[in-house]
């Protein structure tokens, strides 16, 4: 079956789910559950295949990490399916509403976008994410995931496709498109068949479909975040916070990828910090005023542009706020950006000024996640301006209609 | 000066504009109409120019009237400029908030989308339209209009420069770009400078920029909308929502272009509102049932793919509510689809089961509109399911920012 005839499945999938209630869809969300704990050992043979193929190739440690499945990751997946239930539906919502002086009712109502493609990279556990999430949002999900997986979505896809064969809602609603690079082509080429794609991965993988696809594509995850230490600090919160955002999770997109330093403080701050990034097991890159403090690797131009997602850290003694803001605006990715200071001025400036998905006073980067901001379940962090922007909960998979309700008004 | 270098000006100037108060955004909206008052001879004497040329290279008459400025229309977008200061102004609007179980306060806080680019065709009013929109929407504006309308969009553009140029925010808030057709091209490659394209004006036009461009874009206006008359409607209620939907303003995208008529009523109502029809002027493209009831030109498939824009009008008559929801998943664009009815379960199903961005009970589609809507002011009418969908105002001429403000919590 080709990806058009795939989609076309999937639109007619969507059109039950976009009208089927929130029971019908958390029964169906549990069936999946059932049936992937059920194929728990398919699902980890299947694994298996496909990390033994990974390691013949040379695949890197880090990425193997990221592919292997456990019966811990196989249960997670589960319980996730399962909470997905326990979260309030967004379709049927009314965004708003109003009556119009003749009379007619104008309802803005949440309706589900139809058919998502989802395009992503190594970790399998993203298939079963992705497929619970649509479903609740009411849209059917085309899975295009890294042929490097391809063993254990085939398997993740094929329990939660028999889960969902138990009940009223259509099997067809989750599939998986596999075959050759060609085939994410044709899924960025299926404009009309496909409503919205979301590529989930590295920068690569994401300006690639971004500037390839003629579908409208939402946006997500790349984030070269930066923390300014202005003038006004206090250096034991700018400290405190900065560990927490570049320590305690370095390879997820919302952690802390440059420290800037106003220069009326990087005497007090930076002598102390960097002894205890060092500490830390952070590698700090630092330019010729940021050597004058601590030992450091000296950064270049390339240091500052780029998402280390490791235990790397780029940093720059900055003269002034403006030039702070110039330093962000040049390199800045547009995920979260983060301001310590004790100053209202500067903190109020910094917000109006800085144009990203979030900007922070005085915490950490880290709580840009949708599961911090309460949503639940996340599908990604949204870092265009289009739409949705920061972290994606399960309203912002859906779309809007307006419904008018009139007694036969015309217009004059 | 190429697209790059105008994209970039506009960027610049983006900055104060986003920053900019209600107050001074008013001020410059006022200035700009004074200016345009002022140049209405200059205004005109370009226009006469355009109009010149179109009638020299055998432009059609509806063109021409199209891109025909007279004083009245200078006036209109005078007023339009006015009457944008007297909106609320949605940029700082705080969309949602909330604070976290640690203390962190979170706001999801409206901003402008920094540069918009907008593609249109030959009605110069929509220079001063889109211009006033995106300025009172805090976004910077590269305007790409019809070569046909070249004079009269450089006198109008001239003429709100100079308006800027007298207060406080910068004149490259609005540009106008011109040049040859790369020159668009160069705009839907400007990915990075311009945040998002919407363009305005026939099917050819937005699908084009639709399939060509990398910059996000908001896909606004092609109605080929239908009405159906259910078993069960009032026939006097149908015929007068049609005549409304039909002949009120024909050329416009919410006018009906398509009548389903249930089977069961079409010998009650299709007898009359054939001849009602005909005496309104309108031209009936039907098929071989509907032409048992009147005399009709006969449809062809192409009849029912087509946006008239005119006094056409395709009929068919369908055997059950089932067979009209099909007609109009094959032929609708998405755009506003009306159900006459009076059984609450077809009401119901149709809302329910058409995928539009308005879908109307017993009323015109006429209604869909900003105007109708109460939203002051429109820049057209979004058939696409991202970001917006119905008609627009100023809010969505914006994008959100979460502001998170804390006082220097980490993650644990």
């Amino acid at each position: 079956m080709n990806v058009e005839q795939q989609a076309l499945r999937a639109r007619e999938a969507s059109r039950p789910l976009a009208g089927a209630t929130r029971s019908a869809k958390d029964a169906a969300l549990h069936a999946m559950a059932d049936a992937l704990a059920k194929a728990e050992a398919a699902v980890l043979d299947a694994n298996a295949l496909d990390v033994r193929r990974a390691e013949s190739v040379g695949t890197s440690a880090a990425l193997i990490d990221r592919l292997r499945l456990t019966a811990d990751r196989v249960s997670g997946m589960v319980n996730g399916l399962r909470s997905l239930a326990a979260l309030p539906d967004p379709v049927g919502d009314v965004v708003r509403g109003w009556t119009n002086a003749n009379g007619v009712q104008v309802r803005q109502v949440r309706v589900p976008f139809g058919v998502v493609g989802i395009i992503y990279e190594a970790r399998p556990n993203v298939t079963a994410d992705a497929a619970g999430i649509c479903l609740k949002s009411g849209n059917a999900v085309l899975l295009r995931g890294s042929s490097s997986a391809a063993e254990s979505n085939a398997a993740i896809v094929d329990a939660l496709r028999t889960g969902l064969g138990a009940t009223d809602l259509p099997a067809d609603a989750v599939q998986l498109v596999v075959g050759p690079r060609e085939v994410t082509n044709d899924l960025m080429a299926a404009r009309g068949l496909v409503d919205v794609l979301i590529p989930r991965g590295g920068a690569g993988l994401i300006d690639a479909v971004v500037r390839g696809s003629q579908v409208p594509v939402i946006e997500t995850g790349v984030g070269n975040c930066h923390l300014f230490v202005d003038a006004t600090a206090d250096p034991a919160m700018a400290l405190e916070i900065l560990l927490n955002a570049k320590t305690q999770r370095p390879s997820v997109c919302n952690a802390v990828e440059t420290l800037l330093v106003h220069a009326e403080i990087a005497e007090t701050f930076l002598p102390h910090a960097l002894q205890v990034l060092q500490a830390a097991g952070v590698t700090v890159h630092g330019d010729e005023q940021t050597a004058r403090y601590g030992e450091v690797l000296r950064a270049e131009e390339a240091d500052y542009a780029e998402e280390y997602l490791s235990l790397d850290l780029a940093v720059a003694v900055v003269d002034s706020f403006d030039r702070a803001v110039a330093h962000i605006r040049t390199y800045s990715t547009g995920h979260s950006e983060t301001i310590v200071t004790e100053s209202q001025t500067s903190a109020q400036r910094f917000v109006a000024e800085i144009d990203a998905a979030a900007v922070l006073v005085n915490a950490s980067s880290r709580f840009v996640d949708g599961g911090e901001f309460g949503f639940g379940a996340e599908i990604g962090i949204s870092t265009q301006k289009l739409h949705a922007r920061g972290p994606m909960g399960l309203p912002e998979m859906t779309s809007t209609k307006y419904v008018l309700t009139g007694a036969g008004q015309t217009r004059g």
